[in-house]
Order: structure tokens, then C-alpha cells, then sequence
């Protein structure tokens, strides 16, 4: 299907994809390109990638396909170390876990290009990182989100649509705007508050002694405190405003709760309570 | 070790409790009240009590040891009912998940005889209810939390401790104030944060799409939302003080992200969250 693949960060996710490619027999031949040159050096010696590129844009130099596999942070300078070698007729996708920040990146720095770049989120991933964990089944049977813009070409659209599905993802198409609002909300938000749960124990006198006394219930409300600092500091920078958004939604939801509390409403607070109970009881996530 | 136990409240706490006591041999004879008396005859019928009592002052007519498993509200009313046949050499506890409203509730009800009551809180319990779930192995390998008070009867303490010892539990002694303060922090504010969480996408228009995408980060977060509504409706209307403070300092946590957030200061919110992700991975919970 592709000729040849770059490809811009050899991590978890980035590594994965290009050996998913080659085991589907999607792509010939893989240049490769990471910040640091002794990652790239590895990802070849694993056999991820077949040649190692001295700079992102050498890595893309010759690609029909270019995948962007780097922090959200960084996607604009590496936007800007590859425009030069991007035509329309390349397709550029990414993995980045925020998406009106990302394109935003793109409108500024690709141009009239901007139509060859199709958003692209798939929901997976895994607690460890780097390249000796990339895994070619990691996106088998995902959901991978697009997030086309006016602009974005739908011959694009669709030769990224047909790549994933051929990898054996579901692919779901929503607006950048949609698609950051529900991760503001189902995933953004509940890292955020867990890891303000964690540092305020962690600032009071006797935390430690509160925590030897938690029990299943917090171990597994504050296990996602325990992600990558970096990864989480671009996300919940990169996705601010949706994140101010549901963070209002939680504090009226909050505040209702306080209210009740602090006026002994018991039968409306159990109401409350129950409306809570029954949407998490109701929700039922395929595969989990 | 004792002759006779009067159970109040035949549920999931109460009828293992009573199991767990047969089993070990620790009594010769359970007496049991519940409120419904459907619940006390089926009680009878598993064998988790010998005797049905049509009254919680029945119950406890004869007995050297009772057990109070109902829900923390229904503390007082319950003390009440039993106060004239409760005598000094009686041994009292209980199993609510919140101490300082219960010990209130003894003392007011209870006047010299409140040394007798020694406030436990084991620290276990399934997702299901009901005496039909009853399990003598429910309190095996668990904490239990004594917090008696200045006028709580030295031989009381140490009966008390005997028994849940005898039970194979791990008895931790602390204050009223520092177990609700503690529980506040690990147990009950992640519930109620977790209550709100789920009330705040339940209330808006695309809740249902965003939870639609939601992942295993999500499930493990949001789990503790579907607890039972009547029993935290209880606890958080009874430890509402230690809610609070500790809700202060949570969104004085939040607070301080927030800035970080809204000023795009990278660096300074990496360090905030390195801080809760070590404070979470440092945290190691025997058993879990």
C-alpha cells in the first residue's frame, strides 16, 4: 500500500505502528528518526525501522507516508523540520493524544499542505514506554479517532481510514473540538483530579499514615496518579480550555453534593448518589 | 469465649461476623434481629444465627456479646432500643464506617454504661450485600480499627482486641478523629469525587457519546461510583466535618494546578505531577 513509511519518534507508540505496518505487508521500507540518535540506533537493531535517519527530515525525504509519533509538545517544531519535504500528496498522520492543539500546529506551519495531514488518535497505549516495548499487535482491535478538518483532503481521509482499518482498528470520526471535549472529560480530568487527590495527601502531616489505611477502592481510583509526568504535563497544557470546561461541570457537580451535605438533604443526597451509581453501573465499555 | 452473641443487623458485616464467630468456636450461641424480619428468618434458615428475635432489645436479652451491624445512621435509634438490658460486663461493638457520629450516639444513649462499647471498624466488605452473601472468611487477614474513647473500659480494649485477634484480623488502635479524618481523605472524598464525576457527564448532552470512548484509565477511576447509595448517603451526611477539611485541602491541590495550567507554566506543573505520580507509586498496600 505505501512505498515508504517515515517515520518521527521511535517510541512505544511510533516503534508499534511501523512493525504493525510491516507484519500487514503495508509498507516496504522504514526510515526512522528519533531525538535521540542512540533510540534510533536501537529501534533499527530491533528491526523496527530499516535505516536510521540523522534528522527528522531526512526521515521523511522520499516517504509516501509520514507518521508523527511524538509528545503533543513537540509537534510543531517537528512540523517546521519537515515542511520542506511535505507535498500534497504525502499522507502525514499522528498519535497524539489532543487534537485542536496539534492541528493548530499544522494550519500555522504546513500551509497550503495542510489538506495532506489527517489527526489521528488511537485509544491505546501501555504503562511502560520506549522502543523495547513497541508491540505490533498494541493497536489491534482499537478505536482510532480522526479529527479531519474543512481543509484536510478526502482522498486523504480515506487512505488513512483503509491504513488503520487494515490494521484491525475501528476508526470513529469526530471534530477536533469533539474529540478533546470527551477526553477532557473521560480522561484529562480524571488524571488531573487524581493526581491533586495524591499531592494533597501527600502535603498533609499525617498522609502517610492515611494512605496505610486505604484499601482497594483507592488503589484503584488513584492508579492513573502513577502516568508519565512529562506526557501529562504537555496533555493537560495542550488541552486547557476543554479541560476548563469539564472542570466547571465537576465543580457544580461538586458543589451540589456540598450543598446537600451541608444541609443533612439525606433523601435527596441519596438520590444524588444513586444517579451517580447508576450511570457507572450502565456503562459498559466493549473489551474492558 | 463468649456464650452469647446478640447480632443486630443480619447482613453481609453482621452474618459473616457471626459465621467467622462459629466457626472459630468464640461463641456457643447467636441470637439475631433484623429489621426486616424476612432478612432475620432467612438469617436462621443459612444457619448464621440459631434464634430469631422479634426485637433488638430481644436480641440482646442474655447476651455477653453484641454486635451492632446496621448502617451508621441507624446507631442511636438501635442504642436506644437496647440501653435497658445493657449492662457494664456487656461487650459492645460495631462495625460502621464512620466512629466520631457513632460514639456520639453512645455516649448520649448510652450514659455509664458507654465503657462497654469498644467502636470498631473492620476494614472490609464485598460489592454485593444481603446475608445471603455472608462469609466467614470476610474479615480473615483484615485491619480492624478500634477507636475507643477516654471512658471506654481497659478490659472492654482488650476483650475487644482478643476477639478480632482470635478472628485472625490485625487490630490498629487510633483516635475517633484520626480514623474519620483518615477515611475522610482515602475513602470517603475519592467516593464522593468519584459520585460527582460520574454527575457531571450523566448532565451533559454528549455524556453518553464521551463515555462511549472512555478507557481502562476511566473504568478503575470511576468504579467506586457505583457503590451503594443508601450506605454513602449515611456516611458522608456522618462524617461531614472531616469531608470538608479534607475537600479543602484537595481543591487547594487542584487550585495549584489550575494556575499552572491557566500561567503555561511546563515546568513547575511537571514537578506537581512527579510529585503525585512518586506519591502513588511509593504507596504499597500489603495484600493488594
Amino acid at each position: 500500500m505505501f512505498e515508504q513509511l517515515g517515520l518521527i519518534g521511535c517510541g512505544l507508540m511510533g516503534g508499534s505502528f511501523a512493525l504493525a505496518m510491516k507484519q500487514a505487508g503495508l509498507v516496504r521500507r522504514v526510515i526512522g528518526y528519533s531525538k535521540s540518535p542512540s533510540t534510533t540506533e536501537y529501534a533499527r537493531q530491533l528491526g523496527v525501522i530499516d535505516v536510521e535517519a540523522p534528522s527528522a527530515l531526512q526521515a521523511v525525504s522520499g516517504a509516501d507516508l509520514i507518521m508523527l509519533a511524538v509528545p503533543v509538545a513537540a509537534t510543531e517544531a517537528t512540523f517546521k523540520a519537515i515542511r520542506h519535504l511535505v507535498g500534497g500528496s504525502t499522507l502525514i498522520i499522528d498519535v497524539g493524544s489532543t487534537k485542536r492543539d496539534v492541528i493548530d500546529a499544522a494550519r500555522r506551519v504546513l500551509g497550503d499542505n495542510v489538506g495532506a495531514f489527517v489527526p489521528c488518535h488511537p485509544i491505546t497505549g501501555r504503562e511502560v514506554s520506549g522502543v523495547a516495548n513497541a508491540d505490533p499487535s498494541l493497536y489491534v482491535g482499537k478505536q482510532v479517532i480522526l479529527t479531519p478538518i474543512e481543509r484536510t483532503h478526502d482522498s486523504q481521509i480515506e487512505r488513512a481510514t483503509a491504513l488503520w482499518t487494515a490494521l484491525g482498528c475501528h476508526v470513529v470520526r469526530m471534530s477536533p473540538q469533539e474529540h478533546d471535549a470527551a477526553f477532557a472529560a473521560v480522561s484529562h480530568l480524571p488524571h488531573l483530579i487524581a493526581f491533586a487527590l495524591m499531592n494533597s495527601l501527600a502535603s498533609q502531616k499525617a498522609g502517610e499514615a492515611f494512605m496505610a489505611l486505604a484499601g482497594p477502592g483507592f488503589r484503584d481510583f488513584s492508579r492513573i496518579a502513577a502516568s508519565d509526568p512529562k506526557m501529562w504535563r504537555d496533555i493537560l497544557l495542550a488541552n486547557r480550555e476543554e479541560m476548563a470546561n469539564q472542570m466547571e461541570h465537576f465543580q457544580r457537580a461538586l458543589a451540589e453534593f456540598d450543598k446537600l451535605i451541608a444541609e443533612g438533604r439525606g433523601n435527596d443526597l441519596e438520590r444524588l448518589i444513586n444517579r451517580a451509581s447508576h450511570a457507572r453501573a450502565n456503562w459498559r465499555k466493549p473489551g474492558l
